[in-house]
């Protein structure tokens, strides 16, 4: 059925955004819509320029035989600053301090309108690295991973502190927890990770980065890559940080637990972007 | 800054898309724009039959001063069939047979395109009823809750069957395992879920009944109500069940676990669509 340039938009921004990171050939567009591929071009400049202006992301055109149009989810500038200051001002608050300087923050990763901003951040900031893979150790990074992997079309594996039946056969490793200095086991699925896989580490929070030190050692049984390291939250430690780059969100960098004081700064992410782009 | 029809349909699509069951006023748009409302009104009808003609959803008028338009998820019977039909047959391999009569599905549930196709589903099921929350259990069902949840536009809760510290303070209730017969705990944070609460159960795979049975016996604690369940993949069990109604998108119908046999069939899904509709 032959549709105007009108349905076709509409169409054809819903099918962009539920296909970030996928080539599609133009070939589909026109026979999906009965339309020249010249009418086809039009549409998607249409698209790009507003995707652009509105910081929805960007359409991406590879020339050749094997060539077409990739939707690349990113996050505008402006964006990015409201969605850090809405998250700063939501988790500043004295009553989120729970014992041992963590923080209360399962009605924001409870809140599917939170996590897939910040999936679209770091989405945004990882777009132009090699990814095949999110990482995450279950449960709080879940969603996060989740949200950051739809973005970039990758799969998740979720690695695990128990090692349940229905996974197969598992790897696991030990690892000293950073902060509390226990030794910790961590599983995972035997077949959830190919080797040489670039992956990318999510999490909800890390503080002196001993469970993603860990996530970095099992990379290495898997003999997979890093390919990079996000967190929504990092705490400032006095301690030596047991991972070195990684892009965070916010910064935890004051909690006094008897003056019910709390401090939430920003963290490296816009900084990382700029470098980055 | 004005915006001509062909970038407002291209921009109102991405931010209908995004959110969804969210009411939207027309002077939103018509503000967003610098459009007058009559053109706003006729790029919604524009939107509204491309969203239903292509099985995407549909666009709700809610008239009066405190009107506006909402975006409702809803996945077209041709796409519904197309989904069960593509996970049936990834299901259906001996090899995903494991012990305990389960099924290895990490790598469906690690695919964030399976995961939202099974979210649009069940929100689109659940549309009509009323459902303030989304409830699973850690850790397989989290993807699931978290895409049905976002198009449903509610917050997700996720009760653990550990009691970590981050939590805060918990209600516990043991629950016999239906399948194991064992006495298990499950434990949810007090301050994640209000009293009065609708609640949508959704979980990857119901044997028995017994998590679920828990999950409800939960909310009693908690003076909610139980709104629906939706499970992936039901498996036909020889004894009762504890659960009596809910959605599923397919049962494991028989599972020989030495002839490395299996056969997936359609759950009860489709035909509850048709009740419900």
């Amino acid at each position: 059925m032959k549709i105007r340039r009108s349905g076709r938009l509409v169409d054809m921004t819903h099918f962009l955004l539920q296909h970030p990171h996928h080539l599609v050939p133009l070939t589909f567009f026109s026979e999906r819509y009965q339309s020249a591929k010249s009418s086809i071009s039009e549409d998607l400049s249409i698209i790009k320029e507003q995707f652009e202006q509105q910081g929805i992301g960007t359409i991406v055109t590879v020339s050749g035989a094997a060539g077409g149009v990739k939707f690349i989810s990113k996050m505008g500038q402006q964006e990015a600053e409201s969605v850090e200051t809405e998250l700063k001002k939501l988790l500043a608050v004295p009553e989120r301090i729970l014992p041992g300087g963590y923080l209360y923050m399962t009605d924001i990763l409870g809140n599917p309108k939170y996590v897939n901003q910040i999936g679209r951040l770091f989405a945004s900031i990882f777009s132009d690295h090699e990814i095949d893979v999110v990482m995450t150790i279950a449960t709080k990074g879940i969603p996060l991973a989740y949200a950051v992997a739809s973005h970039l079309n990758v799969p998740v594996v979720v690695v695990r502190s128990d090692n349940r039946v229905t996974e197969g056969s598992t790897v696991s490793i030990n690892y000293v927890s950073g902060s509390s200095k226990r030794i910790q086991t961590m599983t995972l699925a035997r077949r959830s990770l190919n080797a040489g896989a670039n992956v990318l580490i999510v999490d909800d929070f890390m503080k002196a980065g001993g469970t993603i030190n860990g996530m970095i050692n099992l990379l290495e049984e898997f003999q997979s890559r890093l390919a990079g390291i996000g967190v929504l939250v990092e705490s400032e430690e006095t301690e030596e940080r047991l991972v070195e780059k990684y892009v965070s969100v916010l910064k935890l960098s004051h909690v006094n637990e008897r003056e019910k004081q709390i401090q939430i700064v920003s963290g490296n992410y816009l900084e990382c972007e700029q470098k980055f782009l």
